[in-house]
């Protein structure tokens, strides 16, 4: 009763080509599935860059072309792990070779893009996943749980934030392998894109639609040299933003992100506040889910600490004993193996591109209200 | 070397009328000052109710007219605890009675009667103040003193919050002696002219001014059983409220506001980030700053938790020994301290009336800003 | 319906004494009872100190012989606030007096001393309680409450720290008002009875009898000068004590207490595990508790942070609103108000001075059994 | 410049069995190191369950006999994750076929059994480590560093508990590939050799030798159903282990250990005090170190609470980006790419079997002292 190989193409080897990297090798060691994840290829123009990657991880073979890997018969799944600007274009190739494909966040440069790439791959019939992995934080996967078993009850608030402070230094330049992110020539936008995004995913997710945004956004530091010139060039992109929103089901959102947060690595934090109980979470203590409930009794009625490592816990059943955490690296296992579970159960794993293209659309509105200073309608 | 008395008229004998005539009678005891505070007299419409409260906390007479209190001679200051709508009326008259001034807040129902009333204390020469009491929390005096020092360098982000949970039942009726503050002909505004008033003056005062808004507000609950008639009436008052603002600094804030957040019962909090140092504090657990210094040793870099309770902590020399947490109750008796030491030193504390005009110009834009969902100025 | 004088005699203007005049001035404004403290009398040696004392909180009169305030007619409490080594001579001679004696912790240098007081005060027939205001915190009497409910089930562990660090440096002197907490002839013991004895209390009023103990204790710093010669002196009193126990209900307890914890002010904390519930409370944050329920649904299941400040909380009606915390100060007002409801009840309120005996004989089975290596019953 | 292959004989498939396959795994992934693990063989009794084992793990074959895995040409390594009464005899035999051997903790049944084992393996000149995993918590790793830079000055106070709450129910049985951890034959005491042991190792290496002892045990739940037999069976393992201790420096040190504390799943925290500092830490939120310096300005002194995931704290530089936190398993691949280090430098990785011995001795020690109640030197 082998598992069936699942063979894997990975574009990019930075930062998310190492989580998921990692996440294809450990899944089968701990999730039971019907496919085992196969590392066929890792591609980068950096041929000696990719390889030293493909060592390291156990990569079958390498390409420097992706279109040439994308092409190959023995990838079955795409994993686009590249600057923004370059999904939309893989994906498109991708889907036309009949390629699953598994594309990092955000989906595309913006809505326009992203719907191409979702009748791509709906044409194609092919399966897709973007890598929103904090749905997959088991704290957060268990709000989502209790949200959806009526314990909150009407929701009144929703707030969250992404808070960073690794970009204050003037002297930090943008652009090249490690500071795309700051470039807006490959990353589309600041912290909106980058931060904000997984934020709106999550709070789509667990709160459903937005309805209207006001947004404001600045850029601190104005011009930074660019690593591919050497030179002093306009910073394009948000170094913070933040927006007031509805949802549709008439509950208030408040979001913001910036990368000038001093004291704050990447405090990711949400809270939900409903009639009957609140929720709250935050990245650096990620394994911890905040819980109000005011149905407790009122002696003993306070918010409870849950630390979320107990085998009836979404996901950590399949990990070590109660106290005993996990950690960010996890995320990508989980999603990696609700992916495979999707394959073999026929119903997708979220969120799809389709999912995905709604947190882009919320991204286009806030940069829009964000630059005009008015309320846009998502 | 006997005290001089400071002959107290108050007015009101609710929620604050206990705090401020627990400040007068204890500060004596713990702060060596010039004037000696003497519950002379407390007024108010119910002669019984202000009899049993001027018992309760030893005055020495009553009244239930309150003009006639104001002309009385024996009294010095005039103290008024009312809901917002009589403040102004109050104030007049007692700034025209050459009377001194403590006001609870906010300072007045909107910024023009504000106006007419610093106008008037100015014009009668007469020590004002309002009572914007989370300033002389340790800790938050505290936060301006680090500020003020330079510790955090140019600031980045101001974020504030005041949440809380008690008016979610749709059974709470809005009105009366309890509940004026659900009644928007008493209270002038929800959330905003009673909790984000707060918040804003002590941004105010921590970060300077604010140059616009965009705002949101929200009224959750449409109506509500009025105490006085028994029958339904609408709500007139914000349930919610949250706004984004630029401040004069170039700094970004975030504020926000409600009575719907299940699990907050008080819960203010803020924090400020700058470039070299981050400082947050919260209500629940006033006795507490927090501080992140970014030229902290890298490996021993975190949050501070600071438990203010030293001698060298504002005002702590006059309290207990370290470890030993004061609370709430201690913010007026600083505030009455301050006030007193004002008067020795003819330099008035703050916030006068017309410091504390400011946070009312502040609410006036945003309300407006909700209303018409655009960006005001202030 | 005026209240009834209860004329206090204060001995000693330390800092126990200002914490109890603050009780006695402040009771009144928050409780209702039959029975208001009068400040009548201060007393002690140093004529010029004591009148300070006594004009900054309005004691009508000073004394500088205890023994004639004693004696006094107009005195019908006698309150204790003398180094230990008083304790007895002047309670003994209260008590002949027929005077009701409210007296400092710990009762006495030993339980042989105490034993003699609790024989005076029960034949004189006098109210009489000792000052162990901690029972007072209403996080403290809330974990009573629960425990008392039977929440916990049967007990299994206890623990409890008192860590302070202010007597690390070698440069402070011993003995004299300020420190003679630290000379053996004035206190008896070091932390032994100046905090642990807070610990045990606490830990008999919860947990009930302690059978036997097996206790280490360490004098870190061997010679101080002595403030009274200004010669060197070796130090008689324990810097660090800790012990192992067995409850009569056949809990194990786990005790520590010592000046010598750098960063630690005055961090009393316990924890009790039961069966079916846990609590922990400390100190630094003296208006939260912690509890966690076994029986709660497991996917919340987690320690509650209980902000002790609504209205159902114990004593908490008195105060102000939800969220809003009291401190250190209001355990005496506690204290204060629960004696006087004693007295019009006939029901003496807790700890007596027979109560109080019960914390001696464990201190005194503590130090013998650090003196000689064994274990001791009590 | 291929890594040379280091070939794992595992023995045992249990829990530990896959915290150290895992980490096998990983370590080349992550680590740059001379050899590269290979998961050559499992061995245990159930051909069944591990040749599922191996399946999922990877293994390239099984045995059934770890005397014949042992002495297999193709093993470098022995893997010994079996309950502790088996761990001597696998450890004398590999020792004696020259296999470098890793054995969990602890070391041994008693000292006696274990000095036995160290002798073997340093005569057979193979090399050894036991895994008390959690010095590479990166946390407890950096408190070692701080330690040993001299932060904390002289030592006063080490405190440690490891508390759980696994075993309160009297339903659960004993014995067995589950439960041998309550089973006395199997695991030679309960939470002294399961719990207290990592406490001792930890307290060791970061604060010294252990003097002497003084300690209590209980056995809250006298009879379990043995698994095998279905019979109650007396419970000959400690439930709940308490002791003080001095250290050789002259610091006081208190450890408690327990089943039986609800609400803690796998507390284990230390705190260590010194003259200028101190630290604490948790294995709840491994992840953080809490930090006090004394010399911090006084304003702002209070305790650091370090979240341990910049690069340049231990370890970390080969994990993810500041903020995203690694987990409970990590620990096991830094024990292994130190092992493999201490391979390659001829420096042997502590703690080796010879370091492990100490915790052993102090093990023993404790249970002797709470068997005739009595201090015993270590």
């Amino acid at each position: 009763m082998a598992k069936k190989p699942l063979n894997i193409g990975m574009i990019g080897y930075g930062f998310m080509g190492r989580t998921h990297s990692n996440a294809y090798r450990k899944v089968g060691n701990f999730f039971d599935l019907e496919y085992q994840p196969v590392l066929k290829a890792a591609c980068a123009r950096n041929e000696e860059a990719v390889q030293k990657f493909a060592d390291q991880w156990g990569y079958e073979s390498i390409e420097t072309d992706w279109r040439k890997m994308i092409a190959r018969d023995d990838i079955d799944v795409v994993d686009i792990c590249t600057p923004n600007n370059l999904h939309k274009e893989m994906a498109m190739e991708a889907a036309k070779a009949g390629k699953m494909i598994l594309c990092e966040k955000p989906l595309s440069m913006n809505t326009a893009e992203g719907e191409e790439m979702c009748q791509a791959v709906e044409k194609a019939g092919v399966a897709n996943m973007v890598w929103y992995n904090y749905r997959r934080v088991p704290a957060v996967t268990l709000a989502k749980q209790l949200i959806d078993e009526g314990r909150l009850g009407k929701i009144f608030h929703y707030r969250a934030n992404f808070l960073q402070d690794w970009t204050i230094s003037a002297d930090l330049p943008q652009g090249g392998n490690a500071l795309w992110r700051l470039d807006v020539d490959a990353a589309g936008s600041g912290v909106t894109g980058d931060l904000l995004a997984h934020c709106i995913d999550t709070a789509l997710w667990l709160n459903g639609g937005i309805a209207d945004v006001s947004a404001m956004t600045e850029t601190f530091i104005k011009e930074r040299v660019h690593t591919e010139t050497g030179e002093k060039k306009k910073v394009g992109i948000d170094d913070a933003c933040a927006f007031l929103c509805h949802f549709n089901n008439g509950s208030l959102g408040l979001f913001e992100s910036t990368r000038y947060a001093r004291g704050h690595k990447a405090l990711y934090t949400f809270e939900i506040n409903g009639e009957n109980a609140s929720i709250s979470w935050d990245l650096h203590d990620l394994h911890r889910l905040n819980y109000f409930d005011h149905k407790d009794d009122s002696l003993i009625r306070g918010w409870h600490s849950v630390h979320v490592t107990d085998g009836d816990m979404p996901y950590m059943d399949k990990w070590w004993v109660p106290g005993l955490q996990i950690g960010y690296e996890h995320t990508f296992v989980h999603q990696v193996a609700d992916f495979i579970e999707g394959l073999s159960s026929g119903k997708p794993s979220s969120p799809t591109f389709r999912d995905a293209l709604e947190t882009q659309k919320v991204c286009d509105a806030v940069l829009a209200s964000a630059k005009d200073r008015s309320w846009h309608n998502v």
